[in-house]
């Protein structure tokens, strides 16, 4: 639980929030080392000749003396470090199955920034392949059966379900607008998670599990980019180099 | 190593041959049930109302009783279960790591079936970020440290790896023709692979692996079929009813 991280990405949330949100949940402290759009591609082309970057991607999580690389099995490590990740192989897989589908769910978030398109975006969330018309379907029937979603203690799979309702509550509030960092209340995000109250209760108390609360509150508005559009240049930028 | 599973999935690689692939090189027995372009659709329909899919989707893998769904936490369950999983966290990371830049290396594989244009599937594996451009050379040099992927013994790694180098093999040997299973070796997969000789020896010791040989050369042959075309029939029936 203790110990630090380094973080490298781009200033929001693309496919390393889950990782940021796992290391939060786990109270671990992160340092974030952020590519931007004017030395974003520099740096990413000196990670890539230090030879941190395994297959010359980000996100890298570098902990206890490794460069972590790939989403999930970076994912896994950070959770059984924190005790966020179950001792039994049924457990597990549920856990890691959630977690992957949360990943699945989020795919249309992910593409947001890079098109803008809100109503392509709601439409893919609530489609019977998205995170309303199937995801939080299959959650809140699983929270039926235990208070978590791998069982009776929290675990990567709740941490994964708590960052994708964050990312999809960011885009609802924002709702067309420049902000990815809105702060005033989403009716429509209220409505759409109203049908699923174990999810609702599930998202409040992992908002209070370790650093979340802190992270998200705190520290992300001052780490992350406040415009979508200044997201997408700065990945953009960093590519194209 | 022992017990039997059940899988079900269309009569080809897609999404499912590294599964199978583990389940085979663990010594597991398999009993295949194939979603066909004649009855998948109602097979399908009829599992998603058995609720033996956590979301909808195949491959499904029986087995202990459980319905694994999700490949990434399947295959480590397989893999938990079979010995081919290593002990320690960073093991773990690093076989976790190699087993999803394998599913990188083989999307352009797995969608080549759907578009049947050999030059396309060829320019993609060569590229810098393709299975020749980017992954090879990194699990090449992987194998200068340690004899398998993830360390001194055998892993899903090391059979993720072989698998998609049977699946480029595959593509290669079929140069174009309708054929999904050549039985011609190909001269342009043997040249791609004559630069990793490391992985060409990795390629030969998990062959001979559990049950790889007989799976790979006597059982996939009867269970599989044998024109892309029909594979991709297969799937797009089932799905678009």
């Amino acid at each position: 639980m203790s110990g630090k991280a380094r973080v490298t990405y781009w200033a929001g949330r693309g496919r390393c929030e889950p990782l940021r949100m796992i290391l939060a949940a786990g109270g671990v402290l992160m340092e974030h080392n952020v590519l931007t759009a004017i030395d974003g591609a520099q740096a990413l082309r000196a990670l890539r000749e230090s030879g941190k970057l395994a297959y010359d991607q980000v996100p890298l999580v570098e902990i206890d003396g490794l460069n972590l690389v790939q989403g999930t099995p970076t994912a896994q490590y950070i959770a059984q470090r924190c005790a966020l990740w179950p001792s039994t192989p049924e457990a597990q897989y549920r856990a890691g199955a959630v977690f992957a589908a949360a990943q699945d769910a989020r795919a249309p978030l992910v593409s947001y920034p890079f098109h803008g398109d809100l109503n392509r975006l709601l439409a893919d969330l609530s489609s019977p392949r998205g995170l309303w018309g199937r995801y939080a379907v299959k959650w809140e029937a699983m929270l039926a059966e235990h208070k978590f979603l791998a069982g009776d203690a929290p675990s990567l799979a709740d941490v994964a379900v708590y960052e994708v309702l964050d990312f999809a509550h960011a885009a609802c509030a924002a709702s067309g607008s420049a902000t990815c960092l809105p702060s005033a209340p989403s009716p429509a995000f209220d409505q759409s998670l109203a049908a699923f109250p174990r999810l609702r209760a599930l998202r409040a108390a992992v908002h209070e599990l370790g650093r979340v609360k802190q992270w998200v509150e705190v520290e992300r508005p001052e780490v992350f980019v406040s415009e979508w559009a200044a997201y997408r240049r700065s990945v953009d930028m960093t590519l194209s180099r």
